[in-house]
């Protein structure tokens, strides 16, 4: 019998849009959960770590975003085919949520002196090294992906970060990175992910 | 043909200890290359993104501790049996680096006061919720294992963390968790387990 999934996030992208795009690059059935702010405090309590997002498995529970997404791509057969595929995904998208939290801390920051000091640090060093190592694993891939030649969860976690980064405002120049940009282009090209982001609920972040 | 495994890592256990535990535990053959510090700068340029751990499998260079030990657990048949049983053990991992990358930040923190702040939270805010949720998982799971009924890389995680707790100063209080001493106590006494502690390197930490 398929497996009832009913998965719980704030009604933004955030830390949470990689496992929605996954559903829809998969097209498996799922609950969207999107839960208000003004909601949250009475919900806190009933998630597995006081956390979003936690993803509800024929009722089980599970939080992290990024072991959520993984599972799913085990589960939808976009994990990469071989196990050395999957270390090579994992490695990326390493970097990519290491670049992510760098990128929230540094939007979120109050402190206007502190926040320079990070963006230049983000700007001048974080991005670059997060964004070479990415551009270096396409240039070694003829297929246009990013690990071998299909779609996995890896390449949806780079569209999202791009998105995000666009969204804090335009942090990311595609230009210096033309690998890149035509990855892009040939994932958001897919049917599924297309039509999805046509569709999804339009949010700030 | 057996794949040819070169593991680089400083001479401590630290952030690369686990997947040596994985090679102990399966028995698989590889070269640990240990670094001295004073080698350090010279080979910095040499490894994927400037720091350790990195794998080598057949001359292929990756890096990322946590990346490399779940590589190695899918290689020797310890990353659990199922997708959901991956999942369970990726999330206990997630929470057990978030709380090894507290006590880093902790012990190395040179300022005396924000020290003090960083134990306190770690002590009575970060620990108990870490370990609260993994004795928890022990609780539920009759098989004495963190996640299924044999080994996994999640129970080498897991008494690499304590040991690492201990080595910085006993910040865990095992008393006050019971299931995770007896948990110890079983993993530590496997064959290959017990002998590989017994004969690994000698370090402080
Ligand atoms: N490591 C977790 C982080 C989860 C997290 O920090 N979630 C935020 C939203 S993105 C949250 O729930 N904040 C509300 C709160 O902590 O009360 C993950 O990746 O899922
Ligand atoms: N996320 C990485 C962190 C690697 C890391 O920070 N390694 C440290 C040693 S534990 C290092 O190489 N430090 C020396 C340097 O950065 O020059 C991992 O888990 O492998």
């Amino acid at each position: 019998m398929a497996k009832k999934f009913v998965y719980h996030y704030f009604n933004i992208k955030g830390r949470g849009e990689i496992p929605r795009l996954l559903f829809a690059a998969a097209g498996v059935e799922y609950t969207d959960d999107r839960i208000e702010f003004s909601d949250w405090p009475n919900i806190k309590g009933t998630t597995p770590l006081g956390a979003l997002p936690y993803l509800e498995v024929d009722g089980q529970k599970f939080p992290e975003s990024v072991a959520i997404a993984r599972y799913l791509a085990n589960e939808f057969g976009l994990a990469g085919k071989s196990n050395l595929d999957k270390l090579k995904i994992d490695v990326l998208v390493d970097q990519m949520i290491l670049l992510r939290e760098s990128a929230v801390t540094m939007h979120f920051e109050k402190d206007e002196t502190k926040k320079v000091e990070l963006m230049k640090k983000f700007k001048e060093e974080q991005l670059p090294k997060c964004f070479g190592y990415i551009e270096k694993a396409l240039s070694e891939n003829s297929s246009g992906f990013l690990v071998g030649d299909q779609l996995t969860w890896g390449d949806l976690a780079l569209i999202d970060l791009d998105d995000m980064l666009h969204n804090f405002g335009n942090l990311i120049n595609l230009d210096n990175f033309p690998k890149l940009t035509a990855h892009k282009k040939q994932i958001e090209a897919s049917p599924q992910i297309s039509t999805y982001l046509k569709h999804r609920p339009v949010t700030s972040h």
